[in-house]
């Protein structure tokens, strides 16, 4: 396999984006990407876009056309793919556009994610989400992912001693981070006090410990290691690629506390990448709930299983922690335009790696990591990072 | 990149399926797939599935998550991907499963292809297709696909004289051939007669120049073609696998009787399987109304432009012609469930070059061809497959 490397990142601001077009969104996002490169369009030899549901969310199928087409590539009829796995979507599509660069069949590929959430009304966007979940056996008995995600914080806390606190501090300092990061959907600090006082969505998640609805795009350009130096002098390498599936509903699971599909996409990327995770500098994960982030520290095996609650409440993964997590604000305050994540996560790694992430730059970051989950944890993609 | 084969292949009989499950479906063709490859589940290293809105026909997206649990596969943790590009989803698929062992990353990769569209009532599977046209700019206006491949039509009929008689041969030659195919959903040949006295729908598109609203999947196994003799004496090479784009809205393109999409996607197939088209000696199209198999077999370069009527009216598109076009009966007769087509169009070119097509079988078939569209020509993914 040929080496990948990110040459250029670019994002919207995430949020409730009522004035601006899922057109509008992507359309900016991809330019940004390009002009961060320094390529041109021609230069392009494909495009892949992850979006979970542009079908219901914004009643538009076949979004791979329309990014192109909307980025002002018709005319050079390259091929463009949509790619679906619920909030896996956009690390997938990252995985699938770094793939087709090693295959040899293309040198430089657009990658582009993006949700509109907020155009469809009343309980729409939850049901939308709930499709990510198993229709049959979950969502149609009335689960949504609060109430998936509340099922996997009890037992939790059951299994391991997690504490409602231990869940707060994920949030605490995720907005924390957030407030340092000018795209992120919420940029001001919260006080634990008031996570822990915030309106109960399903126990023990109160509004805080969930990940907004969001509107948002994000995109990367990748390029073949070898021609890459022509572009940047900061080259970023994708070290390794993991993806790993499991049941689609919780009640298959060996363990409702671990997700399988995060130990094997880890696992894969780590024997890819050749490193363990004391090699790896920072992450990006999944927090669409905060019982997320600590699921994840524990399952990427950066803390043992049954200590994520401590290690966050210790304070390891904040900014200046040994081990930082989410240094964007994470899905929790940067927000969380399904489609968008995978690669605003990818966005944030390379920023970091580069050493362009301003205030909230992780010094001497050498090696990152991006960790995607679809659903409750039926998909993972995990991509590591190298500054070269 | 690495040679891939294609070792298994699997279907289900396409129909209005009312007492079969999308779940159901979707693991008949994939065991059939597995069983015809001689391969176990574990053998296998990714799934990628094609499928158009499985979140609106069935309220499901996450599908692959959930196809890799239905076959049994879970326990493997594999990478499950699902690809979409409206009707071109299954072609994208093969195509996403084809680079991931080109490149090297996986060996052996099942790709499915599925679609239930019978579930939805009224009108909504018809506004379930408009969503792969452009929703703000055709469908919103009240086009969907009919009208918009009747324009196409009407300007071919005005351009080059083709009549619709013309039309009704492509219909009259998919029923013949799926009356020898027993997955088919029409199985009964039909004459000019009736399809010219067919309701109109949008003219001069009659009932009987439409695909029908179809369940069903397909699959299809691919392995590493150094790797590929221990499970098969029968090898099927995939020669090439070309993709291209262009405007999602009619109004966009350069020339409405032109899918510019098949131009440029076959002659990347042709470029990188180093043929002509005079080279191959068979082709399944996407012939979602009567107009498009004319228009494919001018684009992908088997007849001049505006000749395509003519040559449908001569017979050399029929089994015994000098090029037969849709053994299967075509996406008209066989039918169209979108996901699934793409995926079925490669296992049938498979059976044909395995010799393995019964009744249809082109005699010493050793290059076919599988052209996909998605929408009315935005996305198109074209491959060649090669008896090795």
């Amino acid at each position: 396999m040929r080496d990948v490397a990110v040459i250029g990142v670019g994002l919207t601001k995430f949020g409730e984006l009522w004035d601006r077009s899922f057109r509008q969104l992507i359309a900016e996002a991809g330019s940004k990407a390009i002009l961060d490169a320094g390529i041109e369009g021609k230069d392009i030899d494909a495009l892949y876009i992850g979006s979970m549901s542009s079908g219901r969310f914004v009643d538009q199928e076949h979004v791979g056309a329309l990014v192109a087409e909307v980025s002002g590539f018709s005319h050079l009829h390259i091929p463009a793919t949509r790619v679906e796995g619920a909030c896996a979507s956009g690390g997938l599509a990252v995985r699938e556009g770094f793939l087709s660069i090693a295959s040899g069949m293309n040198d430089i590929v657009i990658v582009g994610g993006i949700e509109k959430m907020n155009d469809v009304g009343g309980t729409a966007a939850t049901e939308t989400l709930a499709t990510a979940a198993d229709q049959e056996w979950e969502a149609f008995f009335g689960a949504t992912f609060p109430g998936i995600y509340a099922m996997i914080a009890t037992r939790h806390m059951h299994e391991y001693g997690t504490t409602r606190e231990d869940l707060a501090h994920v949030a605490v300092k995720n907005h924390a981070n957030g407030a340092l990061n000018p795209y992120a959907q919420y940029q001001s600090p919260i006080s634990l006090e008031s996570v822990l006082r915030a309106t109960m969505v399903a126990y023990p998640l109160g509004l805080m410990d969930c990940s907004p609805v969001s509107d948002g795009a994000a995109s990367i350009v990748l390029c073949a290691a070898d021609k890459a130096k022509k572009y940047t002098d900061k080259l970023v390498r994708i070290a390794a690629s993991g993806q790993a599936s499991d049941t689609l509903a919780l009640h298959g699971r060996r363990d409702i506390c671990t997700l399988d599909a995060t130990v094997h996409a880890s696992r894969m990327a780590y024997k890819q990448a050749k490193v363990t995770p004391k090699d790896i500098d920072f992450a990006e994960v999944h927090d669409c709930f905060t019982i997320a982030e600590i699921c994840a520290i524990e399952d990427l095996g950066i803390v043992e299983k049954g200590q994520g609650g401590k290690a966050v409440q210790q304070g390891i993964t904040t900014l200046n922690g040994s081990f930082p997590v989410n240094t964007s604000g994470g899905l929790k305050a940067k927000g969380h335009p399904v489609g968008a994540t995978g690669v605003a996560q990818v966005v944030e790694a390379t920023l970091q790696l580069r050493g362009d992430a301003g205030k909230r730059q992780v010094p001497d970051a050498k090696r990152g990591m991006a960790h995607n989950v679809g659903g409750s944890g039926a998909t993972c993609v995990v991509h590591i990072l190298e500054a070269m």
